[in-house]
């Protein structure tokens, strides 16, 4: 080890949280030890009614292989939460380094006609909007819901995968972008 | 865009998948989509009856802020499922960009004893191994269990952290390693 990364290790801090409760100062402090788990960044969609629905995630989970299976947390507080809670089917939507404009799209304020115009969009198995040029994308049916706290998590069993053979990953981890080639 | 930029993404090939049931394509499709979602790595440790149990895992998940809360998921078939199903709790620690070798050992065939020998850890609160020098620590009370197929979603109150302020982390993505600092 050679001095300078001697140095870096000793002037690195260690922060300390309990959780006694949950009031503002618990929240922030959640939130910026989650900052310090890097997330794959993914637009997750869904068709009712005609009408797409997407918004961006980095809670997005892997689960099990037979059946392909993976799970999307959500917030009852998010605005597309009412068009999710009444869903059949999502694709998530694994986003590849150069879509950064895109995560900002699905994650702001924009009204949802208006976030789907940015790019062009297919569908594959279930109907909800694909991103073709995605890393991954997951076309999936919704299998359940698990209430826990203000979330739901949305088991969905996979139906369809459409992927890049030589993919990149746009990750958020420690407040910023990072691009994984 | 320059013509090197577009020759690559015209070099990029797209994989399509259609899941009509769970034989070993499948499977082998399934693990290829998701090694296109990037994750950070993560050593999943508890304590019982003064043995400790630990694996490495990327399926690890935020779920709320209030309570704190994340989820791990834990196939059945792993050595460690029997600790981890008796367990009433559990620390997620998040590795950091230099843990590779510790990933490695966690996700290996070695004695847990032999396993825990290869650094130091400490407590916090519930008593589960917690590695001081992960980027962040997830201290946690096992809550609620659903099985979703082969795999138990272990939903999880996080009671305390302990976070580096200056993180960096260790991320699979594409079958190997990056670094994030």
């Amino acid at each position: 080890m050679s001095d300078a990364t001697l140095l870096a290790v000793e002037e690195t801090q260690v922060v300390s949280t309990i959780f006694s409760d949950t009031d503002d100062q618990g929240r922030q402090a959640f939130k910026d030890a989650m900052a310090n788990l890097g997330s794959a960044v993914n637009i997750v969609t869904t068709l009712s009614e005609e009408s797409a629905t997407g918004f961006t995630a980095t809670a997005v989970c892997s689960v099990t292989d037979s059946p392909p299976s993976l799970l999307v947390c959500l917030n009852h507080s998010a605005s597309v939460f009412a068009a999710f809670a009444d869903a059949e089917h999502l694709c998530v939507n694994t986003l590849a380094a150069d879509q950064e404009a895109l995560s900002g799209i699905f994650g702001g304020k924009l009204a949802q006609q208006d976030r789907f115009a940015a790019v062009e969009w297919d569908t594959f198995i279930t109907g909800s909007p694909l991103l073709s040029a995605s890393a991954v994308a997951f076309d999936c049916k919704i299998q359940s819901r698990v209430t826990v706290g203000t979330h739901d998590i949305m088991i969905c069993e996979i139906v369809g995968i459409k992927r890049q053979q030589l993919a990149s990953n746009l990750v958020w981890f420690n407040r910023r972008y990072h691009h994984l080639r």
